[in-house]
């Protein structure tokens, strides 16, 4: 009856003579998925799919396009077939491979208080990645800038609840063989999280390599004891490695920093129309990455990945946060808790503009996510148009929804200050609670505080301006980035020895990248 | 690397001399949750909060403001002061209650292929209902009107994954001595699902009941024997139940109609800060208003609920689809797992608008219900300004979110013919699965077809006039209504014995709401 959400209550204040509550902080560094892992399949079907792959990349194999990875797949006991560039791995390689792999590590933040765990139970974050624009209410959609690419990093290093700083859009106006210089540049002046190094060519590798070792002040063999950046490599599914792929893996992997192996495979395209066949394939593909990489350097660090979805086949256009990519997502955990991997997946949208659709597609392939146990959720925010462009507006309503869960990992207290059966005594029938010594004492830090949530009653909200979320959403990237400061770790001495760095390589011609 | 979605293919269609695949046709009119129960508090916090709710009955107790309800009380053993209008409740009073209220029932729809089981396990989903406005994007924010209401009816009549059919909002242009009869007049004319009954009082309960069974064509024991509608009663928390509240519960329960019980706790407000505490008095009250109907008649069927979220601690506006609520949900699932109740539980948002605010604080919400183990998922689509208004381009954009869950209720296969290895065989390194035997054979029915998700490129959507999901929505709800017809139950022979029905009691003077 009286569930229409009318409350009538009055607007209070700190009364003179009340003690402050402490300010709310919270802690959204160094997350535990509260949630336990669902299954989609059996475990004889999982046990099914697994041997599928397995049997997939002993009879069939795959190609692999980089001469260099075929001759470590065939040092290693693999089947090569130099004429056709075709690779069949039988299994034994396969479980010395995961026998090899680290089932855990820390990758290493610019700060150590940024370290972010990779293994299977550890939740971090990942804005959208990749995009070639960027986009936003006041700017509109443009191919990506070195300026975008600046900010979007700012942005990010602003949140806690964001652990990892990938490429966000290209700064499609930087020379490709200088745009590694631009990137981490921009990312040692701005964060202190983990970086992301892209895999486009040897050169480029050591070159963000050696960028990185120097910065941190590390000796070549310290900086090869641990990951200290990471990216992210795609197979050409269906099974194939390019060239940089493969380049990048071997180069990562003998540097021993972290690889987070992601087949693409969308349903109904590159990978079978079937949730099973496009997870045999990806799980496959998936497997083959790791040996190349454990065959390089054993005990490099990787992470299992997938990005599972489907395709409208009416179009041949990528669909997002659909049922079937959250049922590809339940099943690639289950593959990963298999073989014992930390694994990332992925959230996103295939709309164009940060509407409801967006919202709603990115949330529910969230939730996939999350339920299917993932370490490492990527393109968390901001992403439209399956990747095309980076949202700065979406980059804030997507935070909200990923603060909010982090706020879930947090545990409750549920003992009798909490039950508060004195607070219940103290409040007559029909009263209320706002003035209750229990409230009192806590109100100040009991709630999460939203982001760009508004909550004001529509009279309100309609004198303000009438302003929906990413209207309220320009409004706090643009205060964000002027509120925005460097890291402590970006430290002065150390950024003038890479401008130096940077300057002598640009002067013998930069890197360009390779395909 | 080629992370960014940017996904070449051909269009196809189907050749001639192909098999045409089947019609995609999903059957979301009978669900089961998916997901497993989770958990907010240990057993021993749970049994903690159990006791405490007890204890909150037998010691402090509640107001009770309708006499026969207290006469009902005292006759069941309760110790009531008449002066004070209170009532303590024993234990063993509630626990007699819970013996007797029944572990599910079908809740009968108009149509028997409606029927919706509610008991634990079962999912259902109700659009958002009883609020006092209605928006769309053309007519903009009004009144609830007759028409709003038949059109939203119409609405929810269309869609299979809305399983019973509310108030959407109220018509206020029709009498309120007369609304009672336009409101169950429209729902029969143009729905079979089950029909809301508001409790406004015994005169318009009698009426309601009366109605539905003569329009059924059920004797008076008959229509006793099962449940053929329900309502909603909430208690006026903290620790009172009104005049309509109670009487609603004693007359639904003596007609053996469904009774979904729901305190509305808003945490810091009508209730304490803490979400334990908050779910302490919510139980305690839903435990009353049980008993109540249970000792008006053992077994009367009933749902345990909840609404409980949170307030802006800084001005006391409700907040919706939070953390807080999130947790809230999950203890009162506990608690309901633990009385062994079917319950109600719901989504919300406190948005003004459509935007990316509403659809993540509903799905959120929504999550948080799934995940809590709800039986019958209240407000899943429409709602606005935490209850103030129904958007009909909500309804559509949300019900996308409610249709994706509902894809997720179906069961998987996983055997041989999806894992398709020979499928994987067909397909060369580097091609593509379009026209592969496996894909031609699946394409057709293989993935969720939106409502409302646009998933063309951004030059389409551009060319096609850059219309977000809202503006979209529109057309669909359009369509939807245009396309709308009545169901086989609406016979025009009962709808003119109902309308005679409706214009003597017109005649006598109708029935004015009581509070």
């Amino acid at each position: 009856m009286r569930e229409s959400g009318e409350i009538t209550t009055k607007r209070r204040g700190r009364r003179l003579g009340e003690p402050r509550a402490e300010t709310r902080a919270a802690d959204y560094r160094r997350l535990r998925n509260p949630f336990p892992p669902l299954r989609l399949v059996s475990d004889d079907e999982l046990e099914a799919i697994h041997e599928a792959a397995l049997r997939v990349l002993e009879e069939l194999g795959l190609r692999v396009l980089l001469p260099e990875a075929r001759a470590i797949f065939r040092a290693g006991g693999a089947l090569v077939d130099e004429a056709a560039q075709h690779v069949r791995i039988g299994r034994e390689m396969i479980e010395a491979a995961l026998a090899a792999a680290p089932r855990g590590f820390a990758l290493r933040g610019v700060a150590p208080e940024r370290d972010v765990a990779m293994e299977l139970g550890a939740l971090s974050f990942q804005p959208g990645a990749g995009a070639p624009h960027a986009t936003d209410l006041e700017r509109g959609r443009r191919p990506g800038t070195m300026r975008d690419f600046t900010e979007l990093v700012r942005l990010t290093a602003a949140f806690d609840a964001l652990h990892v700083v990938p490429p966000l859009v290209e700064p499609q106006d930087s020379p490709p063989h200088l745009r590694h210089y631009f990137t981490m540049e921009t990312l040692l002046s701005w964060s202190d999280k983990p970086p992301f190094v892209y895999a486009r060519g040897a050169p480029q590798t050591a070159d963000g390599f050696e960028m990185l070792r120097a910065f941190k002040g590390l000796t070549e063999a310290e900086f090869r004891a641990a990951p200290h950046c990471y990216t992210i490599v795609n197979t050409n599914s269906p099974r194939q490695i390019d060239v940089p792929m493969a380049q990048g893996l071997i180069d990562f992997a003998r540097a021993g920093q972290a690889i987070i192996v992601t087949p693409f495979t969308m349903m109904g395209a590159m990978a079978p129309v079937t949730v099973a066949g496009a997870m045999t394939l990806s799980h496959a593909e998936a497997l083959a990455a790791i040996t190349l990489a454990q065959l390089a350097r054993p005990g490099a660090p990787v992470l299992y990945g997938t990005f599972t979805s489907n395709v409208d086949m009416k179009s041949g256009a990528p669909a997002l946060g659909t049922p079937e990519q959250f049922r590809a997502t339940l099943l690639a955990g289950q593959l990963a808790r298999r073989i014992g991997l930390p694994w990332r997946c992925a959230t996103g949208s295939a709309a164009n503009t940060p509407d409801a659709q967006a919202a709603n597609e990115t949330q529910f392939a969230l939730w996939g996510c999350l339920l299917a146990g993932a370490t490492v959720v990527i393109h968390a925010a901001g992403w439209l148009e399956s990747g095309l462009s980076v949202s700065y507006e979406k980059f804030v309503t997507d935070l909200e929804v990923v603060q909010m869960v982090a706020e879930l990992c947090a545990p409750v207290a549920a003992g009798a200050p909490e039950i508060a059966f004195d607070a219940l005594a103290e409040v007559a029938p029909g009263g209320h609670f706002f003035g209750a010594a229990h409230t009192m004492a806590r109100y100040q830090t009991a709630f999460y505080e939203p982001l760009v949530a508004d909550w004001s009653n529509f009279g309100t909200w309609t004198e303000q301006g009438a302003r929906d979320a990413s209207r309220r959403a320009t409004d706090i990237w643009k205060a964000k980035l002027a509120a925005s400061a460097p890291p402590a770790t970006a430290d002065p001495a150390k950024l003038e020895a890479l401008r130096a760095f940077i300057a002598r390589r640009t002067a013998e011609g930069g890197a360009p990248p390779e395909s």
